[in-house]
């Protein structure tokens, strides 16, 4: 329980409605988006300023109390989760965008802003912001440069961190800094902008930032080729790479998956395939005609059963509706969904999509695997129930043989879901002692009193690893 | 001097002969490409392995010995000037180009490798690596991760930080940390890998990197337009910009720039003209024309004198030679010449070219402006003379009100030079006390004897701003 004293403080700085404790406040913001983790905060606020959020710092250092920042609590990772208790901080009061400049193409938006109708204002305009996370319909930006979302034009656009050039941020201390600006160039100093951008709420509190803007490509083509065997679409992926094309999009879905999203979405989509590449390029019309017949040529090239071009809008959305509702649909079949996001160097997806296969068969759990194939980045998902306590204990050994299994093929714990809670024990498998060391002293520097966040990132103990690496 | 067990200690592990203390070894590392600075140094090591460096900085931190790790120390900020003596550690003899992964579109390098032979090997290969500063044809990868080096390309491409993906760095305690993979999207943590980058060698000695590699442009065009008036060159940039058009070039020349590259280059420039904009645009074929045709439109729409399209690539080479050359045509007009780099938002342009003219005249000093007008990045560039201490006073003078009227316009204090010796001094005016304060932390977390590169970044005092600005 808060303080009484601290709760009036908290009350006078930004109102008392705007401060609650009531029972299900509390519940409600126990949870996010990842399965069978839950702890309690204190309190939750509802800041509407950058000053509000400074005073209110100011006052939580004082008293030493916790505090995570949060916008919709869509993660996987158990980023927002309280674990130590606390004031979870929500940011949907500040969800202005508040400037696009289309001069220094750029946005200025606060937090809590939602990312699909950020994504669609700029759109209107003729510009483009691609990171584009599957949780884009309810995720915030603030939540996104938390946890450095990718999405699925990570591969030809990058991920959020290449597209926040500065930042307004909130210290533990409750002092405010300003990062970066309108400029495309910044050598002023460490880059304390990048360094936020995926810090988890940990480092400081994002009350603002400002978003690189590029022209909106002026046409869209969307395709799939079908495999009978997995490793002609792991082929088919790296030889559309080799021949120097990069599309915006290349997913993958295996057979799993494609049964279970056909079952949910009722798309006809072919059953006895091993997997399917979703592939969409984008840019100026003759580059688009031209990248996607070379495309559908190699993967003919690689043996693909089927290539499909979709002739219309209507059919692109239905192909890429397949792939985003992966996840959904999934959700369906179990009562616990755990999707996981090892990623791995573009040319060992198929070794990677092999091992997780392996290991699914070793400790006999059902996984599904998709995700963007183009950037290695993917996704197992299990598919299990949290009230199955031996089940779930054997999934939790597959992922940890999974996470061993992408570093040993030079590759990383996650690509854009984060460490959190959920990762915090595997994170010097990838970055070895010292570079924990490193982490937790720029951690020290910024919050001494581990008070943003606590409990993310740095584990109590990490975990041995099973055998021993090559990474 | 080193202490001998020391030396001792350095040429057991690293051969006697890369060691060395003779004078001529110690003053030519003594300065860098900043001019007025120097320092001398107590010994001079050239190791050739990430685990001949690490041996050496355990040594260097029981003695608490600092140390400067360059490459061809061309950078313009006394980045590589031995502040406080030492060693300085030469890369050259590590400057392999250990991989080219063309299924990852990765380049895996050692720091010395020269950053112009680089470029031409992956070009080779039909692949690509957009950062080019002026000084490519002499400088290393190495000192360019160090500087986070921009370039002529920064606009459409952005700079060094955005194309390296993974770094090998010895700590200084001696300890070896591994950041980032080939790998385009890595949450792992937080992002060390962008952290170091730009860090100036004040955190961590870059052993190996790993660089992001795109599909080579198959086209590119080269372009010219002529202002008799600053004002209708700055509302051209702006305009191509707002016409959803990021060229991949986009500089300017000033007219004492264009005046003073005529006579050097002899290139039979229009010495009359305000200010000339030089255009490239690259990427397929159909694309670069129309970009180019629609940007010669725009110019013309904005009052331009003269619009010039290179029919050959030896025109385009005339003309971008006229740019790359204004560095060394305006060093040979007068003993010393100071580049700096103050960079604004694209939309401040003309003002900022404005202010410049006003503060050279103000200090009745000599300023040529250029630079890369499509990111605001501009190099104010006064030609006197170190032996003139009351000029050099108002040079310097001049510079500080420059500094000042960049930030006052949204700007930076160095937009690709980085901050060194030169700009510590100016580096809260842009990051505040705060900043400041993080920004220390940092460096104490990494490297609590300050040991690595000390004496820049972090001024003994910061200076005293001349009027409150907005920044």
């Amino acid at each position: 329980m808060l303080d009484p004293r601290l709760k009036r403080e908290l009350a006078a700085i930004i109102g008392e409605t705007f401060v609650k404790d009531d029972p299900q406040s509390l519940v409600t913001h126990s949870y996010d988006g990842t399965p069978m983790l839950q702890s309690m905060p204190d309190a939750v606020v509802y800041p509407e300023s950058t000053e509000q959020i400074s005073e209110m710092m100011k006052a939580l250092h004082r008293y030493r109390v916790p505090v995570v920042s949060r916008g919709s609590g869509t993660n996987l990772c158990g980023g927002t989760v309280p674990a130590q208790g606390g004031v979870v901080l929500v940011t949907h009061r500040m969800n202005r965008l508040l400037e696009i400049d289309t001069d220094n193409l750029t946005a200025t938006v606060q937090p809590g802003l939602n990312t699909k109708a950020f994504i669609e204002q700029v759109e209107s305009l003729g510009l483009f912001y691609p990171p584009d996370p599957s949780s884009m319909a309810v995720s915030t930006i603030g939540g996104n440069i938390a946890e450095c979302s990718g999405g699925l034009r990570g591969l030809k656009y990058g991920t959020t961190k290449d597209y926040v050039i500065g930042l307004t941020a909130v210290l533990a201390d409750g002092r405010i800094i300003r990062t970066g600006g309108k400029l495309m160039k910044d050598v002023a100093g460490y880059d304390l902008t990048k360094l936020l951008v995926g810090s988890e709420g940990t480092l400081a509190i994002i009350t603002e930032a400002i978003l690189k803007l590029i022209p909106r490509p002026q046409a869209k083509k969307t395709m799939t080729a079908m495999f009978r065997d997995l490793n002609g679409a792991a082929q088919a992926v790296s030889a559309i790479i080799e021949n120097r094309i990069i599309p915006a999009t290349l997913e993958i879905m295996d057979q799993a998956t494609i049964r279970v999203v056909d079952d949910y979405a009722k798309l006809g989509l072919p059953r006895d395939m091993a997997a399917i590449l979703l592939i969409e390029q984008d840019g100026d019309e003759a580059g688009v005609e031209r990248d996607i017949g070379r495309i559908a040529e190699i993967c003919r090239e690689q043996r693909a059963d089927r290539v499909e071009v979709a002739a219309t809008e209507e059919e692109a959305l239905k192909l890429l509706t397949a792939r985003r509702s992966a996840f959904t649909a999934l959700a369906r079949l179990k009562p616990t969904t755990i999707l996981e996001d090892a990623t791995v160097p573009r040319s060992r997806i198929a070794d990677m999509v092999a091992e997780i296969g392996r290991i699914a068969a070793k400790y006999n759990v059902s996984i599904c695997t998709f995700g963007h194939a183009g950037d290695g980045n993917l996704h197992p998902t299990a598919t299990t129930d949290a009230r199955d306590a031996e089940e779930i204990h054997r999934v939790e050994q597959a992922f940890e043989e999974i996470f061993e299994a992408a570093i040993r093929l030079g590759g990383t714990i996650t690509g854009e879901h984060g460490v959190g809670m959920v990762k915090s024990p595997y994170l010097e498998w990838k970055v070895g002692e010292a570079g924990m060391d490193v982490m937790r002293g720029i951690k020290q520097a910024f919050d001494p009193y581990n008070l943003l966040n606590p409990g993310k990132m740095f584990p109590k103990q990490s975990r041995k690893r099973l055998v021993i690496g090559h990474g």
